[in-house]
């Protein structure tokens, strides 16, 4: 199955014969229906309107993101799941049940975080003062998460998360290649090139998890960790935190290190404040997040190799489990 | 507030300056964004990609029919809406309280069924035996719907509502004028043109209803009548029922006495098997659909005159607040 981006202002998507048909300005692709699991579309792409029937008909996930990477909005078609499981994801919502799920994601993000800065940590000889004391800090707080599961309220998980990201992004600039600056986080907008692709990356792997919780049955609005705060995919961003490390801080550590992004392919954005990523820089960062999310990883659950974007799949099927069945059986994924 | 129904292959909206330019054949209409509340799209209609963002971005509910007037799917941005009405909704749906508001439902379509057959017994002169008869059986499912509210199972509600539908359908025919035979319901495919305009207007219906309840934060597809099978929006087909009879069966009864509609409007269906509405006869009942959702009732719940589709978001909304507020303040809307 192939996930399909498209970026480029001016590319034009028509349906032919089973097919779908990809215009751009220098060429033209065209793919079986039958083999794209997902459409993302940047501004700037048509779809013709036999192109936007046969996506929904077909049940193939489209979405829309904005030019800073935000999820825009998605294709709904008929729901081709069993509405059973939302049901059991409301009943476990305000249940300790629910706090007990939240606990195992964000065991999931700090294991994460700290594999992240290990590797870091071993590829410099362990001369990094600052990495060490992160790495413990953060395994601290890992050791207490994983003891006490299911014991933590959401508000000392919240207090939990936020301390371990801070001495994350504290010492995440050590992951990377001299010239690229980074202090720590900062959004909306973004005022670095560093900064500008976490709060990217994290939009387009947003609009993934958000597509596979949609097609695992559940209600992306409606989440454990973030909670049920209007206006915002709750759940989405709650599967998410486990694979935030593991899709977008590492695909930025491999493409910085890489040396082929250059400070150049980033721009001012429209209102001055912040710092975009460049058409260039877009595409280098998607193949780099693409070729993450197509590598296998050993998925412990089923004892076989997946590759990343199933992994995301079958973790928001995992989920719909656990609230159908009411068991905690869910175990993050972490890189080992 | 407007909506507007694009039927006419060819069709392109463009967006422009806070307006939709949405260009035909034969003319050209700019629309004031900030004055459509409602875009209904039929095959061969093309947006462009700005158009889809703004329509997402705006809020502005947008949907797409088949050819059939069925339900396609819609454009789904960011919602806007509380997530507690959701969870509040699922907290109702397996309870006697979830079967007590389906009661009210049924109870609003059959009494709004019989006003049908009423109205046209009256001008008629009360003469028809067949119509006498059918009024006063399903007045006597009525009475023992509005008399043991909140005591039928599910079960029973779906016998009663059975039994009033056939008797309505069995004498609908002497509602309409002569030249059209209706025997009694039959679809998928249709196989006259009354059934044709029946499942065709109660496609177009469905869409509204469906676009009201996800303005007033309800899951669409878990119902308290239609209870949750997958593959179908159960919520929408609940409330839909007691706005069948007031807006797509007397839309018909207008139309076919009006004399305006002729049989030759009507087309086999591509495969041969069923009747299907020719370009004009959707216009035509387009036009008659909207003029009836554009009138204005008495809508008591607020003691004052609203226009028929404002009435359809305010009654989503009291389910909402039902659900919310676990109260069966629930009246259905009927003709008095």
């Amino acid at each position: 199955m192939t996930s399909i981006y498209l970026t480029e202002p001016g590319t034009k998507v028509s349906y032919h014969n089973q097919q779908l048909q990809i215009k751009q300005k220098s060429r033209q692709v065209i793919t079986r229906l039958a083999e794209i699991d997902l459409l993302v579309l940047f501004p700037g792409v048509q779809l013709t309107d036999v192109a936007i029937a046969v996506l929904m008909d077909q049940g193939i996930e489209t979405i829309f993101l904005r030019r800073d990477g935000q999820f825009r909005g998605r294709l709904q078609g008929q729901f081709a799941t069993n509405p059973l499981t939302r049901i059991a994801q409301y009943r476990v919502l305000d249940s300790t049940f629910g706090t007990a799920l939240a606990q195992r994601l964000i065991l999931g993000k700090v294991t994460n975080q700290r594999a992240i800065l290990q590797r870091r940590h071993r590829d410099t000889g362990k001369k990094n003062n600052a990495l060490a004391e992160a790495i413990d800090l953060i395994g601290a707080y890992r050791l207490s998460l994983r003891s006490g599961l299911g014991n933590s309220s959401r508000d000392q998980l919240m207090g939990i998360e936020g301390i371990c990201a801070k001495h994350y992004y504290q010492v995440f600039q050590f992951c990377l290649p001299e010239g690229w600056s980074f202090t720590g986080r900062n959004r909306r907008p973004p005022k670095d090139p560093v900064n500008a692709l976490l709060s990217w990356g994290y939009g387009v792997l947003l609009a993934r998890v958000f597509s596979a919780i949609v097609q695992a049955g559940l209600d992306p609005y409606l989440g454990f960790f973030h909670a049920t705060q209007p206006y915002r995919p709750n759940l989405a961003l709650d599967l998410m935190e486990e694979f935030r490390p593991v899709v977008v801080d590492q695909a930025i550590v491999r493409l910085l290190r890489s040396g082929i992004l250059d400070p150049l392919d980033f721009e001012p954005s429209y209102d001055g404040l912040g710092i975009w990523l460049g058409i260039t820089a877009k595409k280098l960062f998607l193949t780099e997040l693409e070729s993450i999310l197509q590598t296998s990883f050993l998925y412990s659950p089923q004892s076989r190799r997946l590759k990343l974007q199933q992994i995301i799949l079958e973790q928001a099927r995992c989920l719909g489990r656990c609230c159908l069945e009411s068991s905690l059986d869910y175990e993050p994924f972490t890189l080992s």
